[in-house]
């Protein structure tokens, strides 16, 4: 039995789409961020990532967590290695070489894309537009565009991260870059990013988290 | 055949650390951070991190890197759970909960340490006195304070992070939290986590990284 906690406007999307990729059952918990709410200690509050019943699950107080008949893992990316690695079929790893290579662009994503790519998102569209800094988003830019050439290069080789299929690596990398799409000039000068980003998000799996998602309160 | 490429005083000190505790040979080529040299285009520079020789290997610019038999990876701390998994026997996961155990470990690292266990690095001890900034490293102090928490509570339960037995996932917490020893407030409360860190230093494995690393030019 598999359980994700977490809402959709969240991390959480990038364990949704997998696990709807992989055909898998699951209970889904919608935690969502105590931030979100106004008062969080209001006795009608939903359950949220300060709510005791959610730290028993995750002492970090962050979203997502998946429990796996009595294994308990966080950290999203990580969650969806495991995922693929178990119970993904082909969307994981043939050998130890494509676990490697999985697990290098699922920390590549963490650390060269994600602390840039999530300023983009805040300060482009996230956050009242009173609150976005203009100059923050800007820099993140500047650092995105050496990971996108990457990536680009990358996807010079196959129209996939890692052996010439669709896979875990696709899903962790996509879902972290699609935080940069409210800056499209990173694009213009790498069109097989834009071709891989376009194609992943036609995939019905993908289309089927995006729906739950809006169906979520905003 | 193994090649590490990053000189010890980087994140490659890591990937030194586990190939020692692996008792596997490996060919060093220590690259040296280009923003460390004062004239990276100098005709006798070292091997450094913006060499067209050096982004042949890493088109990030970033080291550490590995290259094992053909296959190179980046991110040293999955090149860490790859060496660990193919190479690495008990260092290693037994079986796939473990090896989604060791994969959050690193992946918690990575977000929930590294951003801020860095900044502490830089803003006590790394850059020069008066390029310090002391709020930002205090605001890092308060931003580790719950991920040191969760660290000594996982703590409690064994005094090794997955399986009960020294693994991949303890080196790679260990030296992210590494940067975060110039705080030492953060750790008066958390006596397994400090107890836990002077145990991995005391490893021989550590301590031969760390004599190799004092040995290269500062």
């Amino acid at each position: 039995m598999l359980t994700l906690y977490g809402c959709l406007r969240s991390r959480a999307s990038r364990n949704a789409w997998l696990l709807h990729e992989a055909g898998l059952d699951f209970r889904h918990v919608p935690v969502i961020q105590a931030y979100r709410l106004a008062d969080p200690e209001a006795p009608d509050a939903p359950l949220h990532t300060r709510s005791p019943d959610f730290l028993a699950v995750n002492p970090n107080g962050h979203i997502p967590s998946l429990v796996d008949d009595g294994l308990v893992l966080h950290e999203s990316l990580a969650i969806n290695l495991y995922l693929a690695r178990r119970h993904g079929g082909a969307l994981g790893p043939a050998d130890a070489a494509e676990d490697g290579l999985m697990g290098m662009w699922s920390l590549w994503a963490a650390t060269e894309v994600e602390p840039h790519s999530i300023e983009i998102l805040y300060n482009r569209v996230g956050k009242p537009p009173a609150e976005r800094d203009a100059a923050k988003a800007e820099a993140a830019v500047a650092a995105l565009r050496n990971p996108v050439a990457v990536l680009d290069r990358a996807l010079a080789e196959s129209s996939f991260l890692v052996g010439g299929r669709f896979t875990v690596a696709d899903i962790n990398v996509a879902e972290v870059m699609r935080y940069a799409l409210p800056a499209p000039e990173l694009f213009t000068d790498a069109p097989r990013v834009k071709a891989w980003m376009e194609a992943c998000h036609a995939r019905p799996a993908f289309r089927r988290m995006m729906a739950d998602r809006e169906r979520e309160p905003a």
